[in-house]
């Protein structure tokens, strides 16, 4: 659970900013690291690039480190690692990293913490990856970690009381009506498309991009994936709130959050129906599931504004300490869901 | 007086802030608007630079808005006019857009206030423009207001009881000895040394920069000038409250303030030295001075930081008072000083 809808990261290095709570997303950067290197080494060919002496990387929804400077310093590694192996030491290429994520990010926070050793030109770049960000054939190497699961809203017909996707008493999919997981699974699919057709005009011919999501394995329903039980469970700490008295049912009813949990299989469709880029890579990453209370912190870094804006600030620790209970006590049921990342990687097909 | 080095504007929107009182600045970025839709109708070669279809612009030293907006406007403005006016209406370029200053400058202020109807991409830089911001050949137009002024660092001899440029009881130059003057003239031609070497590298052959300062007419002596008037006041208030046992002397006296007003023929001569520029355009802009209380006020934003940093909270309020009060007190001395600024074009010279 990182990046929500226009909600940053905590920020800066408190008890419950992002940066001193988000290993959990980074155990998936180190699994994906090997895969990039590959990729690279592989997939990537630089003779197409040879016009421009500069190498272009972004990392979008960046947040605010340290996560994103591992990421893309591995990038900038693996691509001079092939650039010399090609023999190409004396005209290794300048890097030029942009940093992007929503406007509401702390980018102060991430430029004050840029690593001083970097051999890269930095810049930052606000905004929703959903739309465009960067000129025509600018970038070589587009980079997202855990982002690409938030949804650029939640569905409007899950949150009104006159459609039949209405999710009462629920703030996620997964135990859903099937209109309720249809009304998400069409969103991601939008969202999906626009992010797919930002990212083409972007993305050189022949560029590479790739993503790491928290994932759903193939043939696998909605109900059997560990951060949606979470997602469950903290839905029901709300619910447990709204009948204390101490929140409106109301609110919760009309609280969602704008996340889907796709299969490989269905990035694939979008991928191949949108048809600008060619499925280089994609596996499943087992994902290591942290410890309730390791989790419970980690979902409250991520997902605090959204909830301090909604409800107020006045039910946020009474809210996460029944969370990290919830989570203590069904740690047997969330032991036995699945827990994987998706890895994808894929290249900007030449235009006919 | 604007940025001061590595000490930011005061960022958001309050009394002291700097997006409220940069009106001062604001006007000095009218006059040069006509230079600038001169200098890119009459100076800018678009064809050589055909082959790539963004053009790329930076502000360097941009601070929070809203002044680099209107300046970025300006130019994005004047070159789309210059592609209508030669007939390449139809592959008007896609604009970039970095806005650069010191990484303790407020991007986050600055991203959120970026104005929504923007006809180009958005991103930031943090980083001394005295070193390299941005890979080589990758910039068409480089735009600097009321920034360049401000050194790299205060001369080092001019705070060293030991050195014959000890500046013993004042804060700035004008009306110190001539070895104090000769530190700052020496630092200033290092470091616009510095910044013309990076953005040599940084500019495509062709490409354009105007940088605006408060400057000094040719042949008139420093004392004349009226900032450097209103700088010595100020450090008459700082020695005044050190006379009454507010602040220690020698506090003061290890303070000076990294700037420095040239000439045209300062800068003229430097460029020259350089190589890399062809002198475009030069002029001193009539700069109009603002009433002593807007002044006193517009000081404060711009320096507000860096004075805390070094005396201490406390003395803000007492300081700033004194200020407005001794300007207005010297305010016919202050009317008969010389406001101007500088308005300097320079092209990037093809490389032999």
């Amino acid at each position: 659970m990182a990046d929500l809808v226009a909600y940053p990261m905590n920020g800066g290095d408190g008890l419950y900013s992002y940066s001193k709570n988000s290993n959990f997303q980074r155990k998936a950067i180190d699994a994906g690291k090997e895969l990039i290197k590959e990729a690279v080494s592989e997939k990537l060919d630089i003779k197409s690039f040879s016009s421009s002496n500069t190498f272009r990387v972004t990392d979008l929804g960046c947040s605010v480190g340290p996560n994103t400077f591992h990421a893309v310093q591995n990038i900038v590694d693996a691509v001079e690692q092939k650039y010399q192996s090609q023999g190409h030491n004396s005209q290794l290429p300048e890097f030029q990293v942009f940093f992007s994520d929503h406007i509401s990010n702390d980018f102060n926070a991430l430029f004050q913490s840029l690593p001083p050793d970097r051999r890269y030109y930095a810049t930052g770049v606000p905004g929703s990856f959903y739309s465009r960000l960067f000129p025509k054939a600018f970038l070589h190497f587009a980079y997202s970690s855990y982002a690409l699961q938030c949804l650029s809203k939640v569905p409007e017909e899950v949150v009104d009381m006159n459609s039949p996707a209405w999710n009462k008493g629920r703030i996620h999919y997964s135990k859903s009506a099937d209109q309720v997981v249809k009304a998400y699974t069409t969103q991601y699919a939008k969202d999906m498309e626009c992010f797919l057709n930002a990212r083409a005009q972007e993305i050189v011919c022949g560029g590479l991009m790739a993503f790491v999501v928290p994932g759903r394995p193939n043939g696998i329903s909605h109900t059997e994936v560990f951060v949606n039980t979470a997602k469950e469970l903290f839905g029901s700490c709300l619910m447990d709130m709204a009948k204390k008295g101490i929140i409106s049912e109301e609110k919760v009813d009309c609280f969602n959050i704008p996340q889907y949990i796709a299969s490989l299989e269905e990035v694939e469709a979008i991928v191949k129906a949108n048809g600008y880029f060619s499925v280089e890579i994609m596996e499943n990453l087992t994902q290591e599931k942290p410890p309730p209370k390791v989790f419970a912190i980690g979902v409250r870094s991520g997902m605090e504004g959204m909830i301090r804006k909604h409800f107020g600030d006045e039910i946020m620790d009474e809210l996460f300490d029944s969370f990290g209970k919830k989570l203590e006590e069904s740690s047997s049921v969330l032991e036995s869901k699945k827990s994987v990342s998706l890895f994808v990687l894929l290249k900007r097909r030449a235009t006919e």
